[in-house]
């Protein structure tokens, strides 16, 4: 027997009771049981993005909602600032291109975090920008982004601060309102330990009125329809269908994230990220980024070997699943996701299995030396 | 104890061995294991729409699956004509129109099929239209309009035939690749027996062709970027992260359609519509639809009686969820859905209950002589 097991940076392990509710029968969604339930998320997603602002739930994957914010904030032909620092900076950039926004990007060297005095450049030199579009955890690259100081640059200019926070939101410290983030949008499949298939989208005051004014192409992703369903009426709604059995999974995980507290969650993740870099430096291994994410630990592959190969041992002798690199950084890279549903004995087993995989593949590394770092981390 | 059922015409309710499987663990998309159930799902969905052409899975509801059609097989200021004879019909124009394409309507009355000299008259006067859009089970009025011979009038002409087939597809007849209809799009809360979120989309050869050539302003609806992915390598693969709980329900729900047989589910579709509409008129209520649709019944609601009135009576004393009208049909009408996984029983329940609403609102009917009309179909 070898049991599956996820440590990417997402989709990631899905909680028992989430697993569950998934399996529960469908509630038609104009009724009250399920408008209840939906009332309840719209509520309490709040808490996971730090706002008290309205959070909208549409029927689609990460990059979808990416796209919905660009239709949204931005109009074909006006200009668009994008942090680029890997995939999902640049995913920004190709969606912005491919819908006619003028992209300036903000290029950042792969595994660096943006500095804000770039970005500050870049705000300076195009007072022009409607929307500046960055990620908090870059998952390509293992980079976390300083978004806080981001925003503070951003809050005194026209220009918008919208944030992929798909696989970086409950994971890594978040304050949506607090540092004043104009768009924020997350994904079901990290930190929120679930199933992919919805985008969640948190919106400023000042978001909120470009939504109103700005008047673009658009149906399936109009924030404006959203809205108007979220409150009009005495219970919240959608505009279309919405994934039933999504929100009742997000319902259940909702309640565990509140269980355990949001701070609480954060420093979780922390300590996984800590023990899982320490334990990649007790093996002689380089972290592929200098800024590491509190989601997902980046290594360069040991001098000669192929990192897929790493990630196939994994997953056929060890049952877990890490990734491999993207883009350029295909065959470079492994990377081990430690968010969502993921706790220290994740992490041991994992540095455990990888001690082994290493050995086999004959990269010189001493047994035991990357979990003993974990557990230092863990007892400390 | 009241049970809660589905008896609208979608979301509809899902066998046990669905919701098993919505609630199994996360597979890691790009996984052997996962991308082997992806094709294994991308392989079967074939059958259901009649097709041996590719079948495209976005994670999206239907209204997202109409609007990648639109977007990937017109572009702005082109002309694309639209069948509108209801709410979903006119869901396409609305959403041409948004996206700034020219839209000439195929008005039909609410309730009526489009009648094909209609349809032949707007391609001729309109032969610079690139697309038609129609649909094929018209859920709001509940009419099924004749796509076959639809497609026969488009098939000779420039114009590209693109069908809604969300709540009509597994439960009316269907056959894609026979009828030459160019673009099909499904959802899974439908006749797939499945919970919302996953749009279907088939295409044609000479819409393919059209895929490919056609320039315009797209990123998640890009039907190349899901083509190439699904083709590309030896396993097929979506370009975003795809709905891993969903495709697993999917797998499960097409062993389910193929066991069954499509030609068999076709008529105990048309087996519980027509015991659905002779139960109504034994109890001397009008159908709205003169052109009635196997998926949906649809009832004018008698005089003095909002139909609202009839839907929630139905739901908090039943516990059976059946739907009032949409637009213009608001409180005028109400609807039976008998499709997806619905079985005589779930008729001659809903019959029986419907009459006991009725009564209690002193609607003059007699007593089981709706569920007499529908024993008798079912019987003889």
């Amino acid at each position: 027997m070898i049991k599956k097991r996820i440590m990417a940076p997402g989709p990631t392990e899905v909680p028992p009771e989430v697993l569950a509710a998934g399996g529960q029968p469908i509630l038609h969604h104009r009724t009250p049981e399920f408008r209840a339930i939906f009332a309840e998320v719209c509520e309490e997603i709040k808490y996971v993005f730090q706002t008290s602002q309205p959070v909208l739930t549409l029927a689609a994957g990460g990059t979808g909602g990416m796209e919905a914010i660009v239709v949204n904030l931005s109009a074909p032909g006006e200009k668009v600032l994008v942090i680029s620092g890997g995939v999902f900076g640049e995913r920004w950039a190709k969606i912005a291109e491919a819908l006619e926004r003028k992209v300036v990007r903000i290029s950042v060297e792969y595994g660096k975090a943006v500095k804000p005095e770039d970005v500050q450049k870049a705000l300076t030199d195009n007072p022009d920008a409607v929307l500046l579009c960055g990620t908090l955890s870059e998952t390509s690259t293992g980079a976390q982004h300083p978004i806080k100081e981001i925003a503070a640059l951003t809050k005194s200019t026209n220009t918008l601060f919208a944030v992929d926070a798909i696989s970086g939101l409950v994971a890594c410290v978040f304050k949506m309102d607090e540092w004043s983030v104009d768009a924020v949008v997350s994904g079901t499949q990290k930190g929120l330990m679930m199933p992919p298939g919805l985008a969640l989208i948190a919106l400023s005051e000042r978001a909120l009125a470009t939504v109103k004014s700005k008047k673009t192409s658009k149906f399936y992703w109009s924030f404006e329809s959203a809205l108007s369903k979220l409150t009009e009426e005495k219970l919240p709604d959608t505009p279309w269908t919405p994934n039933v059995s999504l929100v009742r999974q997000l319902q259940v995980s909702l309640q565990l994230i509140h269980a355990e507290g949001i701070e609480n969650i954060w420093k979780r993740h922390e300590l996984l990220a800590h023990a899982t870099r320490e334990a990649m430096k007790a093996l002689r291994l380089t972290l592929f980024s200098d800024a590491p994410s509190v989601s997902v630990t980046s290594v360069h592959s040991p001098t000669g070997i192929d990192s897929g190969d790493i990630v196939k041992k994994m997953r056929a002798e060890w049952g877990i699943s890490i990734v491999g690199g993207q883009g350029s950084m295909l065959g470079k890279v492994f990377r081990i996701g430690h968010l969502g549903y993921c706790d220290r004995t994740d992490v041991l087993m994992t540095v455990a299995a990888l001690e082994c995989v290493l050995s086999q593949l004959g990269v010189p590394i001493t047994m035991g030396e990357g979990v003993k770092a974990a557990q230092k981390v863990f007892l400390s």
